[in-house]
């Protein structure tokens, strides 16, 4: 009924594979695997050379006996892990935007900015294997920092880095969907038209407000359609019987997502509208 | 750089191809293309047949000179147009068990139940082309509607309808992770531990906390790691310089999302044990 | 310890009084009590005469044997009823600004627009008996409303109706709190300084950002400090062993709360400025 | 029209008052004037002497220049700084909690559990000069804690504090609302029944949704009306023009709210059947 042998063989744990090391939902680890090498926890240590040939999701336990799981890294895991610090990409915001692109496998994507690649990996994730993302970021050591997390995530291939500022221009045309995480998106947003095929999608992530409405001006200029702004909070449970409530904190806001559709503008001629007389 | 010629070619509007003509957020409509039909609004109707060899995104005016864009559908189009009037697919929920399912293109995926289809088509989305999904359904009649909304989507494909009660068992092995929207998750927890490859990640969504509370305690129970509950509020926001704020109603509720990933039991053997006398 | 007999005495319902009539939480009307006025419901009707003499909290049955609690209205009761159909005054908005404006027994507040006197209700509520809410409100349509709303309520002695413009300014002088539910509440800012006590508080709902933006720039120019904005989202709950869970809709916004309190200008005398030449 | 005099004679700051020193949203101090005292602050030091004879709302400057408004305490500040620091007292659920209750002045009020007094400084607030709050705790390191706080927020002349054990009874009868914050209502509300006059209401505050269920199923089983569960989220805003957004951090969960209204029990006796006939 399927290939046990073949697939099987892939899920063990080789040298330079990346593992979630998972003690509980709040100390999970993501770590490479190499000969030699030991991963020191608070709850001892643990040679990583003894995962090599385990399945994925085996239990491991560290020199105090605790016991951690050795999973595979998920696309969520890559996302939060290729995080800056002072900026997290939520899986909640990068979902939605995924969603309302409406990209898949073979779309062509720009994207800018890359940061740190946290939503370059999510959008190269889904277009793989045959789509391809295009993403723009200016500051060098940014890029530097997205190219390694993509690589980690096995997903440089699907992905195009350019060191150039989206708000001068995009070079693709004819592209499935534009997505924007930037400062001022409103500068990309007639850029994002000439590159996006008719009926294509654009995307743009802002925190404030103003950005908002900035972006929201601009797509009416520009002729694109279907423009809708959303937010949307994302609330962690505590589910134990008899205990199980909402949890106490939970991040108030991140960013509004804006997407909308491109329209063609009316061609009306002289010689048409003189052809109707 | 990119092959404009062939690419617009296929962008055209074709007979039997699904439009969604757009008049404002409220207002759009998916129509299929079809020789002689008209389609009736209250700005006026549209003859179908007019549409044939327009590009998509082009604007068309009614009889009585109101326009509309002749937008491609979307993936969120084919997902709300698939949903139950009585419960409807969110896109922020879809979204959400999407990605932390984790899945991509090849991906094989269970889902249950079908219902009319609108989740089993996000899935189709995005495991295509070289995934599948097999999705479990008791109800006859919510079949055959899914398998129309996946046909529409272009998604039949990469689908197995199965009329089976998925409590009772799942026939896959292997697979990438299982999906669940049904009244009784928790039956189904043993079954998904075995469907699934080892690290694999189980998702479901329950309108109530009592399912999720039953859920969760079948996931610790069965192994499962990595056990976590959330809730999504989207809320829509009305933008216009001046007059900015959110929207006065919004879906308060819709229901929590419970995902976990499959860890393998530790196999204490008897010489492990044995070693400690 | 208490007073039994005359409290009771006073808990009997009159003619005249008002009554909660309740049959579930969505099906609860207010009626005044009349002799030989009769209440028509779904579930049968009601003879009012019949409540004269009851005690508050008794049940009655209609004539179609359907049992009714006659209640005796609370605060939000009569703040719910006294609401326009098209702008709801929402007990938590409500709640929040009598929190924030810190008034009690013996406040003396000014209040802009009156409205229908919802929120007045409030205010009236707890400034009562010593106390005094002076409301402002050009449209006369609206105070014969509020009028009839705060006779009802029993709170017409605590409240000065004034048909006057507050954006031309405000009479009384050393007040302990603000309140604006108005459009432009900028305008309002520099009178309300006058008006208040020194460290006296002002509080405003808008329902648009920009009314936030502008509100708070007049309060900094004014000499305002501890200024803060907040929303508030209340969601009710589907309370039942096994099925709990919040509603499908909820009120996604109503408007934003902005708060502050007054600081005395620096006097800067001649003498000071001097002293440092 | 309003006496100046006395008034502002009342609010110059007198040694043994309370003043809230406010640097800005995040640095605010409550401190009692006391001559020969010194405040010390990361922005210089301030003489407390100075502040007698000035008036409220009056801006001093701190040894080094840094300027600090010298306020009169509201009623928001009484209760956060009454609060437990591993159990705050929300003013959006303390605001909620007591216009459910529909107390006023006058007002007769039961509370349990007393805690650090924050909600009852609330209460106490909303019931003077001529109600009373009883409030019973178990544990006495708290009641000294509240008789602390409720004597410097001027209201403990309102409030019988009890060292009893609610869940065993309630002394009062005939009051008008019963407001709970303890970890098991539920067995309070037959006590609550007999102690509130017909009509009267109970507010109990919850963090868990098995509490909720728990409290729910006991007021249908006493007879209790219009029991209604909600909660409420509150979101703070940055607001500057250009830049305005949610702030990132919020409080996620604090408890949900149930609230209900004593109906009477139909007493029908046989003998009062008999009596008809």
């Amino acid at each position: 009924m399927f290939q046990v042998t073949e697939k099987l063989a892939t899920e063990k744990i080789c040298e330079g594979d990346y593992v979630i090391l998972y003690l509980d939902v709040r100390r999970t680890y993501m770590v490479k695997v190499k000969t030699g090498k030991t991963f020191h926890t608070h709850k001892g240590y643990l040679k990583l050379d003894e995962l090599i040939g385990m399945e994925f999701g085996a239990t491991v336990r560290t020199s105090l006996g605790v016991e951690f799981a050795a999973l595979k890294p998920a696309l969520t895991d890559y996302i939060m892990k290729s995080s800056r610090k002072t900026q997290i990409t939520y899986p909640k915001d990068t979902a939605l935007m995924v969603i309302f692109s409406g990209i898949g496998a073979g779309s062509r994507v720009v994207e800018s900015g890359t940061g740190t690649g946290a939503l370059t990996t999510a959008l190269a994730h889904y277009v793989k294997p045959t789509g391809k993302v295009t993403t723009y970021e200016i500051r060098e050591e940014f890029q530097k920092a997205a190219e390694k997390n993509l690589k980690r995530a096995g997903l440089l291939d699907f992905v195009e880095l350019k060191s150039k500022d989206v708000t001068a221009g995009i070079d693709e045309r004819d592209v499935d969907a534009v997505v924007l995480d930037l400062a001022t998106p409103w500068l990309v947003v007639p850029h994002a038209y000439d590159a996006l095929k008719p009926s294509g999608i654009i995307v743009s992530f802002s925190p404030s407000i103003d950005q908002v409405v900035r972006t929201t001006e601009a797509l009416k200029e520009n002729n694109f359609v279907c423009i809708e702004t959303v937010e949307c909070l994302m609330r962690g449970m505590q589910v134990e019987r008899g205990k199980t409530r909402p949890h106490t904190m939970m991040t108030g806001h991140t960013g509004y997502i804006t997407h909308a559709r491109k329209a063609l503008r009316l061609k009306v001629t002289h010689e048409e509208n003189n052809a109707t007389v």
